[in-house]
């Protein structure tokens, strides 16, 4: 996959989890296949409405469509999942190792010579 | 935080992570803090388009801007950063889980009465 690829893979992948159906639909799939009229009935939402869901999440990689041409059943593609995971946990990563660093820093700064000492208290 | 109010944050989070220039604000500052115009320097956009995608960070809470009139250094707020991560790891875990248990269930199925013994090779 080219860097650009990614970028609009990512792109599409957030997109589709910034619904709170959408989201809804996802939790659901994390605990098993299921199929359009299952993930429509804790919805007040019409089938068409939560295909037109169903569409997003698919192009966006995050679910898949089974090939039963009756039900179809949604399947929650996880690997796709991993990748939104991995781009937030890296630059969390990237966050901690900086406040490691300032931290040890500061540590340092503390055990080095106290000027405080003998200043009379 | 209520459930809708984490509801409508995640929305406004994802949505703000759904575009390639907000991401690699929110990467430079994973690195630190920065003004304005450092953050605009790699792109090849004004500063009131870097603005206008700041703005919509600081509307996630992805990032807050400081108090110094002139400079307003923008900051990652990583506690934000975190639910999205959290938001994903829950359901990965639950999937993760399910999977565990399906492979428990194929073991205890292997480690059983084998049929295939006996039956003559």
């Amino acid at each position: 996959m080219t860097a650009q690829m990614t970028e609009e893979w990512l792109d599409a992948a957030f997109a589709a989890l910034a619904d709170p159906t959408r989201r809804a639909i996802v939790s659901r799939l994390a605990h098993g296949d299921a199929t359009v009229s299952e993930l429509a009935a804790p919805f007040a939402m019409s089938l068409p409405g939560i295909s037109k869901h169903l569409k997003v999440l698919e192009r966006s990689g995050l679910i898949s469509r089974g090939r039963d041409a009756q039900f179809r059943p949604c399947h929650l593609e996880v690997g796709a999942l991993d990748q939104t995971l991995d781009w937030i946990s890296t630059h969390r990563q990237i966050w901690n190792e900086r406040f490691d660093k300032l931290d040890a820093h500061l540590r340092g700064l503390r055990t080095g010579p106290d000027r405080r000492k003998g200043s009379g208290s």
